[in-house]
């Protein structure tokens, strides 16, 4: 029985978490954190939990945490999060953080998109990434894994084998993504209230978005060159779900068959990741760990559309299996 | 040409009156104001009035608005609207209250229901409610008027000629009622951000909504008895729109037919209340300054059902309505 | 291993059942039946099935069935599904029937809102109604179980224990029920396409929804008596959930706080089952097998409210709980 | 006063026209005709005009429409409406095509993309395309105006400035569009209804939307040489709205600054179209026949957004601005 924690317990992505966590049969959960006062029952802050879960958040220290845990997950925001991460880990703790702290390798195109002097830059660069699709290895050995963020993971998914088998170029590369309001996070914000983002969609961030540099590094180490894709999210008026839509050009006389043929030969063996023949749609994949990938030809381009369920396989599904990797429990446990 | 202001133009009620005012051939808008300061554009605090207003929001005082306006429509929050209403009725200006400050008859209980002591309770009583199918003749006289809740608004328009007519018992009223998130309000609020309310239906506010007593007072009078409705509403995940499901006890043996035949009569003049054969739903009124009814006896009860655009019927179009009257023109104008 | 087969897989309750199975240690699918010909995959039919189950769809026959099941669900229509049922059941095989057909105790009442005569009337009255919180114990033994409608499973466990302690009259009960679309089901209609019901919310079936027989039957058996409830449904604009809103007359001085203890007195040992403090939202449930309750004292009336998700605890959430009980498993395996 | 006709009136599109036609001072409505017998009233058909308008929809004769009215809107659909239009034409009346059947010059283009022989080759290429934004002198003196694609609209008034001031390369366009669900239409279909595309983005008819040509045909007509644009349509679980995002390569150095200010030029006059500085919602022209554009320069890439509301600036709404063009009415009339 692995004794877990959770920090930062307040959010969306961490209610998923507790939901898999509870349905995870070597999996205990030791302690649930909020900078909240007052030790709020579980289900007062996610009522969803009422009748399932039996615990208080608390506002612990890293020591209290160290000494109930055996693995933490981090759902604190970027810097606050690698300055508690950096303790645990230095105190013989497993942590999964899905914060940007540990994604991108260098310490000045963190600072450059985040603002902020990273607080653990020694660690930069031996950190894997939680993309056990390519990773896995290296999740697995890994005292710290840093969890990928939403985007990234459905455009690498989408495009990794294509890049890597050179069947696309990596110049060009446009995407066009569209996610649920959830990934805005649970704090009240004027855009976020349901009459203004029901019944509407719309353009946010728009070159500044802080996925674009993971993107960037991500593809780049596939391709074996720099890529410096354009990458526009969309907000869309529903809970959740991401779908990109990835404008390529493809090398030379590459087929929609080939390119697809080629997604589906990479995923061969992955039990998370499903090339489809008909177009794809986030619903389908909804509430589930799956990422769906189609390929379609359109003129002098390859389309590559993916969906995920932006909570989960785009951040708490995904961070179980990345779990699941470190400990040696089945890759899928819990996660169908 | 009226000259009118609109006092507390950011929210959802303050843009539909200016969407309507914009197409009232005989209004110029004089003043929008706010607390903000740095007179925010129109078009920067409602994106979607780009291209179609160009004025600023202003902090002006009530003496500012005095000079700039023959009209104004007082959007502010309760308590508040009175302290500024008083002094622009007093300087002859005539005002349409969209706050509940002069809605109710009694101080006593607008203390009980709004916690606050009433700022100008000699008015109380004297103040003709803006209902134009009932008081339309005290509408067209009056400096004050209080504009409606939205509730009361559909509720009392479905009840008021059965009671009237004394088809249906005063006791035993049941009314059930849902609405659309804008009723809410614009101010960010972690009940009403879109993942926490889309996909979802809920009570709130059981037995404690401060629509109770103007209901209560409206039915009552109309009765010519007392009445204590319970009145349930609930939020449902759309943008606009109030559903009231009313559970009556008739009287004798009045049927479904009587009760529409009675319904129909009494709005036969009535260019915005129709009675519908079949079954209501908001979408059918949503947009529109309109109201559907229907009818039907489900053993014992009969049911009245009431569909309005809370925004609109339930808020700013009876606005407008009420200024139509007050100034004698066609009462739908702009309201087509 | 029991081998399970699903009759009319095409469908939402038998997509929710298919997942919820996937997941199910103990259950192998051995056929899934439509009446399509070309045995189409099941992730062609359930596109969010692609990468989770390898199965096609066929036009069985009930020998084929009954040679290659243990245990089977019957998701076909009303009337077509009693056909089949009695001959699997004659066969030795163990059904769970999501259809009405055996529901109701009484064939006249069947033929009354079914308008068809009953298929197998000698049936009725010995198959227990599936609803495990009040009824274990027969369905444990049972060959046959008839799955309840979603909105008496919504009603009932509300009110059972309230009119079993005889804590509410049976009289004047009104039952205000609001429900997603898939309770339409998957068949085109107008009534149901996204721009008919999106951004509306509306009254359907007044007095004439074939549930309340079934409501009528079940609260009746309850308290000992005759219950005649006012039951009206309502579309709101959302994928999944029922929200039943009941008002209820207290009997002598029943306090809000004596309802809720009764309730959770009742259902202390139940998984599925929980009474909330705070007003329940259908979010709080979707996606789960989960019921919350909770009760308000509003004037003379007491509100008991009961949110579930319409296609889980109100149809395959049931039925797996069902099965578990016929076979011995763990009430909530694959369920959590 | 101008007597109006609308040819198969049972649609979104025509319910939209009715809308504002009943709010146009100087028409009135003579003919709703439709396919179905037993003179359905148009209130039965389209709830939403209970107390509004009072007329039967009819199955007419084209000679029975010409006799009744001065100007008809076809909305029937492609092929069908060409059959009655030229007989609408050669009898003298002036005519607005909602149908794909006179916006194509080329009737083997149009073959090729509809699977139809053209019913009336003659006429094409003399037909106004009903932009009137671009086309508004030829539109005033049309016998025939063709009412332009939803997506081409957005998509023409976003690029056209740009492609005309060769502010853009013709090279290289991508088009993502995103649209709300009555683009599909109100005939049910499995792929529209609630429970289908709610909580669910998706791409369709990847490279095959009929809308192709007509947006090769329009940007290659403005940039003086063929385009062949990759255009990706996206269903959005929302009612109405599209947003347009065009990637394009900036010629030489142009500026997010330069492409603004040729777009606010190239509209100064237009009362329809508003450049806006912060990012473009759906949202912000629903219900409206506005028109939002906006710009950003993403690295090498210009990025132009365009938002509409389908229905109304993409059908109805641009159909009346061609009618009050046609008629010598102000453009705005009965559109504000």
């Amino acid at each position: 029985m692995i004794r877990v924690g959770i920090l930062g317990a307040t959010g969306y992505t961490a209610l998923e978490l507790i939901r898999i966590l509870i349905r995870h049969s070597e999996v205990e959960i030791g302690a649930l954190t909020t900078r909240q006062s007052g030790r709020p029952a579980a289900s007062s802050v996610h009522p969803s939990l009422a009748g399932k879960l039996d615990l208080p958040l608390e506002d612990l220290s890293p020591e209290q945490v160290i000494e109930r845990c055996d693995c933490v997950f981090s759902c604190l925001p970027h810097a606050a999060s690698a300055e508690v991460v950096k303790v645990l880990v230095d105190a013989g703790r497993r942590v999964i953080d899905f914060s940007a702290d540990y994604r991108l390798n260098d310490a000045e195109v963190y600072q450059t998109w985040y603002g902020e002097t990273h607080p653990d830059p020694e660690r930069l660069g031996r950190v894997p990434y939680g993309l056990p699709e390519l990773f896995a290895s290296q999740i697995s050995q890994a005292p710290l894994v840093a969890n990928p963020g939403c985007y990234p993971t459905a455009v690498v998914l989408a495009l990794a084998p294509l890049l890597a088998a050179r069947l696309i170029h990596r110049e060009g590369i446009i995407l066009d993504a569209k996610t649920g309001v959830s990934g805005a996070g649970r704090t009240p914000k004027m855009v976020t209230i349901f009459p203004e983002c029901n019944e509407s969609i719309m353009p946010y961030n728009v070159g500044q978005h802080r996925h674009t540099p993971e993107i960037d590094q991500l593809l780049g180490q596939l391709a074996g060159a720099p890529v410096q894709a354009i990458f526009t999210p969309h907000l869309a008026p529903m809970d959740r779900g991401i779908l990109t839509t990835a404008y390529t050009l493809p090398v030379g006389d590459t087929t929609e068959t080939a390119a697809a043929d080629a997604l589906r030969d990479f995923y061969a063996e992955q039990p998370f990741v499903t090339v489809v023949d008909t177009l794809p749609a986030t619903k389908h994949v909804s509430g589930t760990n799956h990422c769906h990938l189609a390929v379609r030809k359109v003129r002098d381009r390859l389309l590559v559309f993916s969906c995920i369920d932006n909570l989960l396989k785009g951040a708490s599904g995904a961070a179980v299996q990345n779990f699941n990797w470190m400990f040696g429990f089945p890759e899928a446990t819990a996660l169908i």
